[in-house]
């Protein structure tokens, strides 16, 4: 087999076996066949596009590319929630929490975030103490006693997808349906989980621009999934505006703290709600309206919340932070960001918002930034408030001064004010299953 | 600039600016910007091609990208001939002398061949002693006093276009109209020529498989040509067969040399007189009609011949296997290749009489292969003659014997032969100035 025919075969519109995408796969990751070429693959993948056939069969090259993970140690049902990737999306550290507390098993890897979205290891690792570097024993003793661990990814795990990605990250080559389906899938299925609840992102802060796309990439990733043995379901949910109010890693596991109070915002309340309720109806706890029930009763009685104390003490965190958030640190700077003109708030660029939490420090342009877990914004007002001139829409926090101007520029042009209030949008548009 | 932004504007079916271009070259030339992010550039270039502004800038980036040479120590008009490649092409070595003998210098760089295509410069060195690495003074000389020299390309000259071509070879990116263009004529301009003849190859033994593919390569090398200031004039020219009979080097040497004692195949002399008459006209030495007189009465009274033995012996090559060919040496095997059927050659697939050359030891396959100069290929028959079973079609050439099984097999699967004799099909095609 040559690369070379594979590129022009794909090139040329033709789909690629299922033997040919594993010996590429196989002979990137052992390091025969170079970047350069990899790279025109993939761009001829952007053009011509991968059938089902073929997208199901680069998803298991990459999921077969490394270690897969054996769960059959952890006791009851295993079930993982991931999302595409937003801004100020903070449902893992509530969802996990909740359906922990009823009786299923949360053993989950995370990643750290890139560019404008927030990775949910690195909000953990805004909590003082807390570890995402267990090893397997320790990882599934914990998932046994308390019934939720979160680690980082490790590099074993869907090697092939670690290079694939950095070189899509630099070759423009990102945005393609059966690229970002292998990615996420080829991880998730190196994982041992029984179900999988998938919330795709649409919107400005996503990769999915519209429902139309959003609804294509959920169906191949249930489909895939199921293929490989899992219950798969996903939820289409808004991302034209950041979620909660929140964005940066102290402040987001503030917001997941109240709302796993009971006291959260109510565009993530909901989605918290129905993604908890779908994992636990997936894990046959009863339909899906009694699933939601029982997550309502688990934020009213403060178990949910008892389980994410319980959760960070076991990964070495200092849980009196999760019952009493004013002990975390606090930025050394903010600043309020008002309004030039008033009106209605009718629409913002979301993936501009998260870009403007990287700029006070809240995220990573590359691999090697530190983060600063303090940096990010509260917004005061949301897509489809009213504003008055001078009045608040959001306050910066920062401990690098300096950083304030470009983020309160790039806040400020992300944010659309205008005379028309503009139609409600429910916040959970689909599901797939 | 970011490379990153210029892959995405090109996937995008988006134009780049010539600044941008520019920059790409330079910064790819100097090694800043890695393989992986070219190839996945020219993939997209492949898919969403390039316009005219687009094709130009990237052609005299090419051109810019090292040394580009003084020839103004020649006296007299420079011209040059550009063939894009085929199976049998020789006209190199036959119409250079003519316009030379008729007062126009040619002081050409020539390539060496890379697959089933054979290069001059390989075909030179094929004749004992011939040196095709002069040093600049030394080929200027001789350009001034025998009116000719041939040299290899030299690595200073359009880098670029060298690590280019390279990346395209193996990353399936060959087959592209803007980069070809600014292949030969990056590498075209970068000479000091005054006037360039195009000739522009059509059909199963060439990249352009048809007329109109061919004529949109032309004009855009034309145009491109006109824009640096040289005359320019391209013909499109048949490859549906190998030209002449002959196909390997000191094959093909014997067979240009019959060609400029007049005793030459029918459709190869006239493809050089009109490829030298055209010279000569673009050079001013008179109208089209008349240079092709010039041209006829050159090669009848065998002053065209001595030009090319005068340049052969300048090099430092042997000439009296010029003027008595029978000296060049002679491959240790043969074996005539037999019709299996009688019938007509209704077709045959030039490159793979090509590829049976270079099975046989006269081509390369890596460009660390190194050549059987007596290896090739002398048809008996060709498109449009009539072949009885068993009678001779071909006969192979090679020092290596058990080459010849694999030579055979791909002469006789490239030979098709029917009940239908073809229609004619004129040698030059058409013409684009």
């Amino acid at each position: 087999m040559r690369m070379y025919d594979l590129i022009k075969k794909k090139r040329d519109g033709k789909s690629l076996t299922a033997q040919e995408i594993k010996w590429f796969i196989e002979n990137y990751v052992n390091g025969t066949i170079p970047d350069y070429q990899v790279s025109a693959l993939l761009m001829a993948i952007y053009f011509n596009g991968m059938d089902l056939e073929e997208t199901t069969a680069l998803t298991f090259a990459v999921r077969d590319s490394g270690d897969t993970l054996d769960f059959s140690d952890v006791k009851g049902i295993r079930v993982d929630k991931h999302s595409t990737g937003g801004v100020g999306d903070k449902t893992s550290l509530i969802v996990a929490p909740i359906v922990a507390t009823l009786g299923v098993k949360v053993a989950k890897m995370s990643g750290r975030g890139l560019g404008h979205t927030g990775g949910t290891v690195d909000k953990l690792e805004s909590i003082p103490g807390f570890n995402t570097g267990l090893g397997v024993d320790e990882f599934l003793e914990i998932v046994n006693r308390v019934g939720i661990a979160i680690v980082g990814q490790s590099a074993e795990l869907a090697p092939a997808d670690k290079l694939l990605y950095a070189l899509r990250d630099v070759t423009a080559t990102v945005e393609s349906l059966p690229l970002i389906v292998s990615s996420i899938m080829g991880k998730k299925l190196a994982a041992d989980d029984d179900c999988i609840v998938l919330d795709v992102k649409t919107g400005s802060g996503s990769f999915m621009k519209t429902v139309e796309d959003s609804k294509r990439l959920a169906r191949l990733m249930v489909d895939i999934g199921k293929q490989a043995g899992k219950k798969m379901l996903a939820l289409i949910t808004d991302m034209d505006r950041p979620l909660g109010f929140n964005i940066g890693n102290i402040l987001e596991v503030k917001e997941a703290v109240e709302t796993l109070r009971g006291k959260g915002p109510s565009d993530l309340t909901e989605i918290c709600i129905a993604l908890a309720a779908h994992m636990l109806s997936l894990a046959e706890k009863g339909t899906y309206e009694e699933c939601e029930d029982k997550v309502k009763k688990v934020i009213a009685d403060g178990s949910a919340l008892k389980t994410f104390a319980d959760m960070v003490e076991a990964q070495g965190g200092d849980s009196r932070v999760i019952y009493d958030t004013s002990l975390f640190k606090e930025a050394k700077f903010s600043r309020v960001v008002k309004a030039e003109k008033s009106g209605y708030i009718v629409k913002v660029d979301t993936e501009g918002y998260g870009t403007a939490a990287l700029l006070l420090g809240a995220g990573r342009n590359t691999k090697e930034d530190k983060i600063d877990f303090t940096a990010g914004i509260i917004l005061s007002k949301k897509t489809g408030d009213f504003v008055k001139a001078g009045e608040a829409i959001a306050t910066l926090y920062t401990n690098s001064g300096e950083k304030l101007d470009a983020g309160e520029r790039k806040l400020i042009e992300s944010t659309v004010i205008g005379d028309e209030k503009p139609a409600y949008k429910p916040i959970i548009l689909d599901k797939v299953q």
